[in-house]
């Protein structure tokens, strides 16, 4: 028996077909085209869905169903995405009307979700049970894992661990708070503050490395500094991580899951942001010295995780 | 048949036969004498619990089981206390050993999740299957309830919701760190911001609330204060209701349950405090326009909360 895993991204989506141990036998992908509205996406999903079976020969009593990762709020139970501003959908009631097209179960679910699902099923935090992963990309994205299944809280709209306030007051957040730990967390956070801190420091390496021109910033440019002996790509660097390291902590003291992974561009920095975070943490969660401290890890699957993770949602 | 909750406190043990509608039948209470160490205060609970039910003229079989709430950190797997602070008790096997002296089914859980789980039985939260409860006292407990079960996390160390981050770097927390929500939202904390706003302004109706005793300093001492117009009243009053509604807006982005309870003294000022609280919820919630908004209510077990959440423990 085969699962169908798609990834429904704001650019592209993704499909991909496996065996029941979450092997990838084929995957393709076509653009989103999101100005062309739901009808229109929903077709093209299906059509990307039936041309991966024929070409790898899979007739339609071999497939267990269609797993969907979808940007925004999802409601798992009817599958209905609620909200996406990605996608600039409300109440699209997605596995409905895939299922008029497509002869199979579908099941929807947040991508973030997939990923950390993904993650549970086939990648950094395979057999085990309780998973925390947070991706690190233009926001952070949060998803939960709790006995094997995907915990969402209730009414489409829990699970945002991006925004849960970390300095009060702080740096906006797009949700409309300040202080949010998506402002201080995410890629794009890091990036404003390797921005500001060379700023402040003319003769910081980071100039040199995006060659005078602080637009070139991105999420690996204080790691660099940092690597290259500079005190200001140092400094952004230690807090960066010590803001991330706080929102974690927060999610252990709520979840204590087995694992906490890190997804998104930046966890190519691998031991260099997990030693240092894996340091905090255990130093700062709750009765620290009485109870377990689930380590923080990168994940492994890349960009297939929410593809992996949305062909494990229908049972 | 009958259910029995027992709220092992720092100071007493309460005990309560139940019907199965979770009316409490006969209750009492025997000091807890924590210094005695865990075995005499276990011999205390089983006898408590046998007396009552010879009271009352119940016989064994008609008993579902015992649950206790503790405090600190519980397995409810094994109905190991893994630790807590007040009964200074580290790895104590409850369950088991109260089961060799009680012909009964035993199971434990952290207190605050057992109140969380007496107002969804029988409270404020009665019909609800998704709920989140906060303890505003000496700290900030939180107790969840999901699918009409405590959710407690991994590793019997989670749910700790009055230790995630709100002011990173302000005031130091009782778990080491700086700025989380129990060092900003517990009625110790007001009780702090008040005395440091009273000593701010000479002129404030705070010290003639207290008869020009800090030390006299509680609770109602701003709210108090705000009613008689006092600016400095109103002042204190205004920023706690905004600590406690940024922590509440972040369970909301996590949870999204049906509805936050609020327990403690606090809650005695009713609508003067949820009706603000309600008003920044709404206002901050991630996705405020186009998701559910759970309403901020005020518990009404008050101290039974605990013993009925326990006596729903056992299936």
């Amino acid at each position: 028996m085969y699962r169908i895993g798609v990834d429904l991204g704001g650019t592209n989506i993704k499909a991909g077909i496996m065996d029941e141990s979450y092997q990838i036998l084929l995957k393709d992908s076509v653009p989103t085209g999101s100005e062309r509205g739901f009808e229109a996406i929903v077709k093209d999903m299906a059509a990307l869905v039936l041309d991966l079976l024929k070409r790898q020969s899979i007739s339609d009593d071999e497939v267990i169903g269609v797993g969907i990762g979808s940007p925004g709020s999802i409601d798992s139970a009817t599958g209905v995405v609620a909200y996406s501003n990605n996608l600039n959908w409300h109440d699209a009631p997605l596995a409905d009307e895939l299922m008029k097209l497509l002869p199979f179960k579908v099941r929807v679910s947040n991508d973030a979700n997939c990923a950390a699902l993904g993650e549970v099923k086939a990648g950094a935090a395979k057999n085990i049970n309780n998973a925390v992963l947070l991706t690190l990309g233009t926001g952070v994205g949060g998803g939960i894992v709790s006995e094997g299944k995907i915990f969402e809280g209730g009414h489409a709209g829990g699970a945002e661990l991006g925004h849960t306030m970390l300095v009060r007051g702080g740096a906006a957040c797009t949700c409309g708070r300040m202080g949010c730990l998506e402002a201080y967390a995410s890629a794009t956070a890091l990036i404003r503050q390797t921005k500001e801190a060379a700023m402040q420091d003319p003769s910081s390496k980071i100039h040199e490395i995006c060659q005078g021109d602080l637009s070139k910033v991105d999420g690996k440019t204080a790691f660099l500094a940092k690597e290259m002996g500079d005190a200001t790509g140092t400094k952004v660097v230690a807090e960066y991580i010590g803001y991330l390291s706080d929102g974690i902590v927060d999610f252990i003291n709520i979840f204590r899951p087995d694992v906490i992974l890190l997804s998104g561009g930046i966890c190519n920095e691998g031991k260099n942001l997990t030693d240092p975070v894996n340091e905090l943490v255990k130093k700062n969660c709750y009765a620290n010295n009485f109870n377990f401290i689930p380590k923080v890890e990168t994940a492994i699957l890349g960009n297939n995780a929410g593809m992996i993770g949305a062909a494990a949602l229908v049972d």
